[in-house]
């Protein structure tokens, strides 16, 4: 005969089981239809157990939250290595899966969701808007950032996040064609920057001269060239 | 002797007075920060007066917010003649007296700030989002948008949002200069997709066909063509 012993977690054990099942119920809907009884019933304990790990429905919901931007945040983390386009490229692709893995409760940290105040869901999109900005900017090999850059960089992350809300309402064009399209717009909207600032040309003329003849900046701009040949 | 007859205001004048006198606070200083004690006194009626006219703060902190959405929305409205590209120069024109108008009051609107509940002020930017889309699509003579197509034109009018946000947040890159840029990054998205997708390629050619030679687009591509023999 065996005897199946259930361990006893831990206070913080039991906390990260938690947020794990909060967010795992928030990737298939929103964190506001989610109660804390199916939590609990995911979790394999007791409502009142849930209580007493976190005060009220409020203090799990910003605590999964919380773990979702942290996550969020890291995924545009990526080593200073080879040319700019692969790498934006490879970060789209980490966000896409973060996307991805937590559909409606993605769209719920974004949005705002009622699930959480306004005000700590507003700080935590911040946050990670900011986090994503430094991320991108230390790439660029820029010090302090100009103004222009400044806003072309913010601009490509609310970019992303648009094209990511959008993306999960239907998933009507495959992710991997957004994840190279948004390397593109970072392309995109820098050269329009460009077009009309001379330190933001030098900063673009700099960026393309590393980029390989076979990168997706390259493969842009012939595209581009051609299309213009037919206009 | 002149005697001054205070002429008694029915109620929908009254409300339509208090809504602009909340509209006028909330253009310098966010609507969380500003007190019914000094709505009515800017209005010069009684405390007492302005909640028997709106049940709670939050009522008339949403019946302005309402009223500001709907202007909002009303300036995306344009005249479908001459080129797409003075069109939407246009409409940034009107977008941007919006955003300077109404300062602090535009942030809270599109941000949600916890004057009103996040439901609610969520619902009312996805109106204004969705009417200026309508407006937009409307112009391109496409019928009922193509994924694609939508998807630059949701990404566009988001991009112009985050573009006003960053401007009011120090101006550091004068407004002119923005609602040209955003113009320019309507066709730099719809080229991106263009570059990518056929029938993108044919909406896009089909606009640029109707350019004049002296006006945005043209000088956007210009400049690009210099920028690329510099790369």
């Amino acid at each position: 005969m065996t005897t199946v012993v259930r361990r006893r977690m831990g206070v913080e054990e039991r906390k990260q089981q938690l947020i794990g099942v909060a967010l795992e119920l928030f990737s298939h809907r929103s964190p506001e239809d989610v109660s804390i009884d199916e939590i609990a019933a995911a979790a394999g304990i007791s409502r009142p157990l849930v209580y007493h790990y976190f005060p009220g429905k409020q203090s799990l919901y910003e605590a999964a939250l919380r773990h979702a931007a942290d996550d969020l945040a890291d995924r545009f983390v990526e080593p200073r290595e080879g040319p700019l386009g692969a790498r934006l490229l490879r970060v789209m692709g980490r966000f896409f899966d973060f996307v991805e893995e937590h559909g409606p409760g993605f769209s719920a940290l974004m949005r705002g969701g009622p699930a959480v105040g306004t005000s700590t869901a507003t700080a935590m999109t911040d946050e990670v808007r900011q986090a994503a900005y430094e991320q991108i900017v230390a790439h660029l090999d820029v010090g302090r950032p100009p103004a222009r850059l400044e806003l072309v960089v913010r601009s490509w992350v609310s970019l992303a996040e648009t094209t990511a809300l959008i993306w999960l309402d239907g998933r009507r064009v495959p992710r991997a064609e957004l994840e190279l399209q948004l390397v593109h717009d970072f392309a995109a909207l820098a050269a329009v920057s460009a077009a009309y600032d001379d330190g933001m040309a030098a900063i673009l003329l700099r960026i393309v001269a590393d980029e390989p003849a076979d990168g997706p900046f390259a493969d842009l701009v012939g595209r581009l060239a051609k299309l213009g040949g037919q206009a």
